[in-house]
């Protein structure tokens, strides 16, 4: 059972990149949290969501990086988490509460899941909150007036553009989809949609609310982009007409 | 063009029912519109978007009500927005902000997105910005610590439970899934998933952050329950590890 003293652990989505896209709810556990953990890769530092944290801690609040395990060896994966899960189960038994901002949506594609799901295995009395967050594609919607659905069209969102048959499959049926972890695969997924006739209903943005964010709403713009161009990108293909 | 003082329409998400759900942008383009449409029915009145607008309106901003158009006569819908849309590009003319609250994610299955079209076919000039929300599945993700995807597993979002060979399919393919409007069709729902032996990866929750919220992680609890439980519901089915 969770004791009466104990902290509580908030994951916190913080939205994509813009700042004002927080709620309420955000600012207020980030302001009154002990330790605000932030994500960071091998590859990239604190970037937005250091950014988020600094600016809403409090005075006494200590800020700690907390390294993504990307590895595809999911035994050092789940030791990772564990590891991290210990850490954080400590602070809440010391009575601080403690959050982790993610990026986007704290439950949709998130490594905040894992480190969730590690908490719960090392201490099952924890006392856990999560604070959803607006996804990057609900932005890209906004930023181009191309809407996820409507009426009874249902939406397939794909966190990575790997499999390109289910891509077709989605276009061809004339169904709402999301591309998400694009990469070095742009220009594959423009070849699809304008060999199946659907880059009129198709949309590009990257790093929605960040510095060098990019909105194209013809794709044929991207044909001489650069290779990273892909990178912090979602692709928006509008349902064909007949579904709505 | 947009004359340099003509104002600026916001459609504006603010969330499933939870009033800390709302982004700080959300709060700051209400508290600034010299007018507020609050969308209502013929069946129902201001609700939580009702709240939402008289909590953070200015002191002289004008709250007005705008009935939803429920017709299934496609024509009569339309004329229906474009009155609107007249109403409001008048009001945009003359320099005032105006604001139309919705609730959830204003590009996902929101009436605004009807609205949003009216309007840039009466005045293609106009300054519009849409200020995306949390989505009600998002808060019942973060609810019932289910998420909504994870590593490469698709999502695929039904607004409307209209097609349970749809769901089937779905859940055959054990693809992560959210149901929407459920209503009269629970019982039925609960049968596919029952059969398919994917009720161990249901959730549902009911009117997420409005009194009377309902949350079940078993779904055999609903069997008992009242003809419109299924209303204001959504049900998460989380992909089958096998797809992680």
């Amino acid at each position: 059972m969770t004791g009466q003293n104990h902290g509580t652990f908030y994951g916190v989505g913080v939205g994509p990149g813009d700042h004002e896209l927080l709620t309420l709810k955000a600012v207020r556990v980030l302001s009154s949290c002990s330790c605000i953990y932030v994500p960071v890769s091998k590859f990239s530092r604190q970037g937005y969501v250091g950014e988020v944290a600094r600016r809403y801690a409090g005075f006494d609040c200590e800020i700690r990086e907390v390294v993504f395990c990307l590895s595809a060896n999911t035994t050092e994966r789940s030791r990772h988490w564990h590891e991290t899960a210990v850490e954080i189960a400590a602070r809440l038994r010391s009575g601080k509460d403690v959050a982790l901002v993610t990026l986007g949506d704290a439950m949709l594609f998130s490594t905040y899941i894992y480190l969730l799901r590690a908490l719960r295995d090392v201490d099952p009395g924890a006392a856990i909150e999560t604070v959803p967050g607006i996804s990057a594609y609900s932005m890209a919607a906004a930023l181009t007036d191309v809407p996820l659905g409507q009426g009874k069209q249902s939406l397939l969102v794909m966190p990575a553009v790997t499999d390109m048959a289910e891509i077709e499959s989605a276009v061809v049926d004339g169904r709402g989809l999301v591309l998400m972890k694009i990469g070095a695969r742009l220009q594959a997924v423009i070849d699809v949609l304008e060999r199946l006739g659907a880059l009129e209903r198709s949309v590009f943005v990257s790093r929605a609310g960040l510095p060098g964010q990019r909105v194209e709403t013809d794709l044929r713009c991207l044909r001489d982009a650069d290779e990273d161009a892909g990178n912090l990108a979602v692709i928006i293909v509008q349902a064909s007409e007949s579904r709505a």
